[in-house]
């Protein structure tokens, strides 16, 4: 199973692994990236910028992760940001309901049950604690932030569940000082966590975890005026809704002729969502865009759309695409008593804005990445495992490898590297067979290897050897910086 | 003052400003980074990958901040990491003591004073609460670290007062699985999280705040052994000690042979992060590194020297270069029972290393570089306030202003924009007159500004208007991206 195949590259070769692993305390849902897997989140997070941020002119922040209480009063999540739980009557063990209702019966339990609905399901289908085979109790809630308490008197205070409670906080300041105009994004990156009862799967469920949130404010009355929207309008977007057979291709303009999407504005950031992780090399066929029922969808949205990926552990969700409308403005304005109304240029009247998400998680992107990109492939007697990286993805973009350290090949590869290293992400190797130092290239995903070899000593060119194809050419040395610029164009 | 000058620009330009500042019960000592501060941070961050990660060969990681009590316990932080607090009697305020004998009496109290004797000093001076004039009680301890309970056993756990101690839990793992050899440098940059009871002046002292530290493994009996070394021989190094005249100038080579500095390893770091800092434009004559003294060095460090910059506010430390010895892997390997030794190949035998340490403040450090790059200038009848930034380092390269939007100026303005914005950092600017979106630009420190005119328009030429002289050149526009690329060297 590739999910298996990925977690054991990802522990072998420094993409990620456990928290305080040393350690038999260690939480569970905590993970760390080794030095090749926050490479490759960083230049993710590169591309995110590049294809998201500044193409459409957003605005990217960086916010506190404690925040006060009041904020999360605002937002909703001190009454409604909690899980169904139930305590075992014998043993005392907790766990979170609906997912074991899911793994007991393959029924979804949609986000917004009632809680006597969930003990009626309990009921029906006779489910008993795992541990003992004592009665569960009646359903109860599990708030998932994490409190901290601030200074000597322990005020109260949150960890965030979610990023964006910052943009919306800071809405006001940043777009007058930033002199924004709607509709406008603004973004963030950085951790988010939640206390989740059943952590699991490594990077897909975890209680300290990175978003990227993009906030879209726009002016509800002219959602389809979006002079931009002719950039994408061929687009392809794959739309879905459960009990459909198929995904649905559309252009983005098809897509608001036939009404599945409702709105220029919605339909403009799902086609530059879908261009991005295009861009990503995460096989877009496996994508789609599911139109969530009113029974699945966050306490705060109005129409939204997950967009999953489909991997070997099922269909996985990396983006959720929620319409906020004025939810969080409107929470935060009446509980903090500041008007977060701005002027809308075009009509010179006052708003409060609504808001588009593109809620990202980036922690199952870099995992989908590293699932779509790995291959087995026999060479010879051997098979090797190969990460088909972008190159302007790859943790690392060149290996420099001299074929023996004798006869000043060593000293020549080590100039090399020291003229390359500044700028870009080099690996010096000179233990091992040549092949064996291919192999370990291959598995961190280097698009190119560079041999030194005595030919280089007479004529100053080494052999450029491409990780997919295999195939090698002679480079002259002075042009290798250059190649390697060309070779990372996005 | 500075200090107010380089707030107000902060809060006025989108660099920085306080966390949930539309609460009033937002916790004091929560700062976030605005669009032009987290570009300044994230080119900072950059720079510092260039000139120390890839530079020197280490690796960097990026581990959670939430962490295990076990790994607090071997750190030391659970019984150490506390600030000396003293209640009022009275009125049950209150204060780290500390901090109030200091700036009561201009005497500093050192980091490892006994309680007894800071119970004396309180006498000596005769302090008195400043809220109520009632008597102090006896001194206390506060532990600066906050606690979060996991799942809904609410077990035990931190937020990481030190980026560090990821490192070195997961220390065994990326030395093997990324081949290390001694001396390796491991590094990581993320927020570190202190409940200082007494946060100040913005960025200076925060409870949530960005570290970028690099730990270097050695092996205790080869600190001299360091190839590398050759490189910065001649670098100079800024040395002083409390109670001398003047700062000691001398090359990383003299102050080893003068006994300055221990041994070649702490050198040739002290060596690299001058060097670093010449390059994000901070007035280095400003600088220097203070060798500690017993009494004032953190309990797990054995030698100590502080990286201090001259800042209106005083000396700043921006970096503790600390020797911690084996205190650190010694004390997990200990709580952990698990072996953290490794062989050094040099000659094939065990060795626990030991750790050099160069912990940096980045947001001290932005604020520093903010206050050493802004110059007020006199301009015929007005000031410009301007940041002289580093090219490099600047939030955004490049406005580009159409002189007016008519006459086809406004579309071929857009069209550059279009052009660059996706690899340079632009701010396409048409309202206001010229000379107030020159302004704008200054204050956030672009190095370039480009004006479409009616030449434009006849032979394709825009100014350049370079920030620091105001000089302006013509520059075709099919050359700007080559232009901009030079200029952004390092």
């Amino acid at each position: 199973m590739s999910y298996d195949k990925v977690m054991k590259l990802a522990l072998e070769r420094g993409f990620y692994f456990p928290s305080c692993e040393i350690y038999s305390d260690a939480p569970a849902g905590f993970w760390e990236y080794g030095p090749t897997g926050l490479n490759l989140k960083n230049k993710f997070i590169e591309l995110w910028r590049r294809q998201l941020i500044r193409r459409d002119g957003m605005l990217e922040i960086d916010g506190c992760q404690i925040m006060s209480k009041s904020v999360f009063v605002a937002s909703g999540h001190i009454s409604n940001f909690t899980d169904p739980v139930v305590k075992c009557t014998k043993c005392g063990s907790t766990f979170r309901i609906d997912r074991y209702i899911e793994e007991k019966t393959g029924q979804r339990v949609p986000e917004r049950l009632a809680d006597s609905e969930i003990d009626a399901l309990i009921l029906q289908h006779n489910l008993k604690c795992p541990n003992c085979k004592g009665d569960f109790g009646k359903v109860g809630r599990f708030n998932m932030m994490f409190r901290v308490g601030i200074g000597p008197a322990s005020e109260e205070a949150y960890l965030r569940p979610e990023t964006c409670q910052s943009i919306f906080v800071d809405f006001s300041r940043v777009f007058k000082t930033m002199r924004g105009r709607l509709p406008l994004g603004v973004a963030q990156i950085g951790k988010s966590f939640r206390n989740e009862i059943a952590p699991r799967q490594s990077l897909l469920r975890l209680r300290e975890f990175y978003q990227a949130e993009i906030e879209v404010f726009c002016n509800p009355s002219r959602l389809d005026e979006m002079p931009r929207f002719e950039e994408v309008k061929d687009t392809i977007l794959r739309l879905f809704k459960d009990g459909e057979a198929v995904v649905t291709e559309v252009t983005a303009q098809e897509a608001i002729a036939r009404d599945l999407v409702p709105n220029k504005l919605v339909a403009y950031y799902l086609a530059l969502l879908t261009e991005f992780y295009e861009k990503t090399g995460i096989d877009i066929r496996k994508s789609r865009f599911r139109r969530l029922s009113d029974v699945e969808k966050a306490f705060y949205a109005s129409v939204a759309f997950d967009f999953e990926v489909e991997t070997s552990t099922g269909w996985l969700e990396l983006v959720a695409c929620n319409y906020r409308s004025d939810y969080d403005l409107k929470g935060h304005a009446n509980t903090s008593k500041e008007s977060l109304e701005v002027v809308d240029p075009a009509d010179q009247k006052k708003v409060l804005p609504h808001v588009f998400e593109l809620s990202m998680g980036i922690d199952r992107s870099i995992y989908t990445i590293l699932e779509h990109s790995y291959y087995e492939e026999q060479v010879k007697e051997e098979t090797r495992a190969v990460l088909k990286l972008k190159p302007y993805l790859a943790p690392v973009v060149v290996g420099i490898l001299p074929l023996m350290t004798k006869e000043g090949l060593g000293e020549k590869a080590r100039k090399i590297h020291s003229d390359l290293k500044l700028d870009f992400d080099t690996f010096y190797d000179e233990s091992g067979s040549i092949g064996r130092r291919y192999r370990r290239l291959e598995e961190v995903g280097a698009p190119f290897a560079i041999t030194i070899d005595q030919t280089t000593m007479q004529d100053d060119t080494v052999t450029v050897r491409y990780r997919d194809t295999m195939q090698q050419e002679r480079i002259k040395v002075p042009e290798l910086r250059q190649f390697l610029h060309n070779s990372l164009r996005i």
